[in-house]
């Protein structure tokens, strides 16, 4: 018997990183939600598409990356994306199998061509006094749950560098829970630097809103 | 012998926070500056006078609280100061004894009266995906040395606050090193929750640049 064809088994996906559009932001509040579930955090989900909408997609717009920037993932499967002035990043994956997606129908092209959306990122600038300059914090990276060990992450993470890099910007920072150990091989893998000192402080609810009678 | 007069041994002191000016850069550079000597971080100090200007006070100006925002503490001693559209607050402080302030002349006004900047802040947005809304990150919340543990700092936490929960914002965030206990204790009795699970990531420098290159 001979061996099944690379082509017949190998699976080409079309990964886009673009800029969010303001039909995406049902996509994206559907992504949030799964990551409050994944970080155990659903307790303090709030989000509504309105919500995301008129904090995420202000009148008149911001400019990219030096006000909250929301980006997809967008993968296209039958021909590549065309590039347009909203694209980040496009590259090629090849996967060894098909994907099975359960929730292709709640991300996926009104057009019926598999086309999907399967991960975000949302950043912002952020201040660093010592070097005087402006980063970007990524506030939040997420590929969907079937989509992910696949270099999606990365591909995300490495635009986003690339183009804070080409910004000037002296840095690029976010977080993760200390307990995410396959998050922070990753990162550590990507060049980041983990800071074990470092603890975030809030003030939120009952607890900021009592600043307001002061 | 009688006790020596209330008057005799307070001095009066009035604090305020107000937005910072284009001249106010050098002391707040003298500030970072010696931020960085009690975080033992000097070795990422790289600010100029001129870095600082061009990112804090970009042309056109840009809105305050929704970009990068530099606050100076200012003190007067012999009358309470005019406030101005730039002033976010103003309070009374009675101090036990006169403060030796060693490098008076290096933050003091150039008219002789004694008034002179003891501390800055520096905060911006950031944007919580859960809540869908903006918050304010302070990257910096510092007093000069000789006027520390007199409610300089809570008085610059709460005003910011107090404007932040003004503006609908979700969340106050600052970080704190873990060793600096008393730091954390005061953040506390402010009402801040301290995360003991996130970990901050960051590229800079050349794990930054190289991705220019992918």
């Amino acid at each position: 018997m001979s061996p099944p064809s690379a082509a017949a088994e190998s699976t080409t996906v079309w990964a886009e990183l673009r800029h969010a559009k303001p039909s995406d932001v049902p996509f994206i509040r559907r992504m949030i939600y799964q990551m409050a579930e994944f970080e155990r955090l659903t307790h303090l989900f709030s989000a509504t598409d309105t919500s995301l909408l008129s904090t995420l997609f202000p009148s008149p717009p911001l400019p990219q990356f030096f006000s909250f920037t929301p980006l997809v993932l967008y993968l296209s499967f039958t021909s590549p994306p065309v590039p347009s002035s909203q694209t980040l990043s496009i590259t090629q994956f090849s996967l060894s199998s098909p994907i099975v997606d359960p929730d292709e129908a709640d991300f996926g092209s009104p057009l019926g061509d598999g086309r999907r959306i399967a991960g975000f990122v949302i950043c912002f600038p952020n201040y660093s006094t010592f070097l005087a300059k402006p980063g970007l914090y990524i506030e939040d990276i997420f590929v969907r749950e079937p989509w992910r060990r696949m270099g999606f992450g990365k591909f995300m993470l490495s635009s986003v560098a690339k183009k804070a890099a080409e910004l000037g910007m002296g840095r690029v920072e976010w977080c993760v829970l200390d307990w995410n150990v396959n998050a922070i091989e990753f990162y550590k893998g990507m060049g980041a630097e983990v800071f074990q000192e470092w603890r975030i402080c809030r003030l939120t609810g009952p607890s900021l809103e009592k600043y307001k009678d002061e």
